[in-house]
């Protein structure tokens, strides 16, 4: 179920999304929350960075540095997009048990691993996600095939 | 099957994660290879950068910089311990075929989902990564809970 603290930290997710759209790279963003306090916020940086491991998860993940195992354990991961394999890996790693996904329309393939994995996942199918993915495909359509490992 | 130059370059990753050890690190390295080209090689760099994401893997792949699909495709990671599931997704993501891994005594999560996404996993339980890591667990054992998102 998303509660009003689920829509806050989503917005903050796509506020996020939407500096990396500004910056020239992939609008996609993340926020990392435990006990209702922000551990951290990040967005996709590979033009950014040169990075092929800096995805908006992943970028917010490293933002908040280095945490002990209950720290994760007992957070939630908002994220503008589907998890690919590598943020999706990442959160199994860490057990982190619930994800909020913006949007699954433009990209989904981690879903029913994460699920067989315990994962509670929430998607809210949010417009705003869904406008940022369009303008990426639209306008930077080689960026977006090389952040998700596939042929131009 | 292992060949003589899979050995060069599982040599080459023993060296990144002695690199590690020796800069107070995790001793996991990796290298990224293809067509026999060495695209780059990496190390854990928890302590050494304060990250939660550059485990020997990512980093090698992050050294790689930014690679079109076909490179990946084409490549061979070699890592020197079996991969956490945030490397074994990376490996998914980026559609590395084939993963050569130092040992999987210590540590394995990730190996038979790998094998269920078509990866070629090849395990050479070679006595010097054994080693690395039988220190890293005597020596730095809270670092290395970390690492793998353990309690300590």
């Amino acid at each position: 179920m998303l509660d009003s603290y689920d829509r806050k930290y989503l917005d903050l997710a796509i506020e996020q999304a939407k500096i990396g759209w500004q910056e020239g790279g992939v609008p996609i963003g993340a926020v990392l929350v435990s006990d209702r306090e922000v551990l951290a916020v990040g967005h996709n940086r590979r033009v950014q960075m040169g990075s092929a491991i800096r995805h908006g998860e992943t970028d917010c993940i490293e933002n908040a540095g280095r945490l002990s195992a209950s720290v994760y354990r007992n957070s939630t991961l908002y994220t503008t997009l589907s998890p690919c394999y590598m943020c999706a890996g990442t959160s199994v790693l860490y057990d982190i048990p619930r994800i909020v996904i913006g949007e699954n329309h433009t990209f989904e393939a981690s879903e029913e691993w994460l699920r067989s994995m315990g994962k509670e996942l929430i998607v809210v199918d949010d417009e705003i996600c869904k406008s940022l993915m369009q303008m990426m495909l639209s306008e930077r359509p080689e960026i977006w095939a090389e952040d998700i490992g596939e042929p131009v």
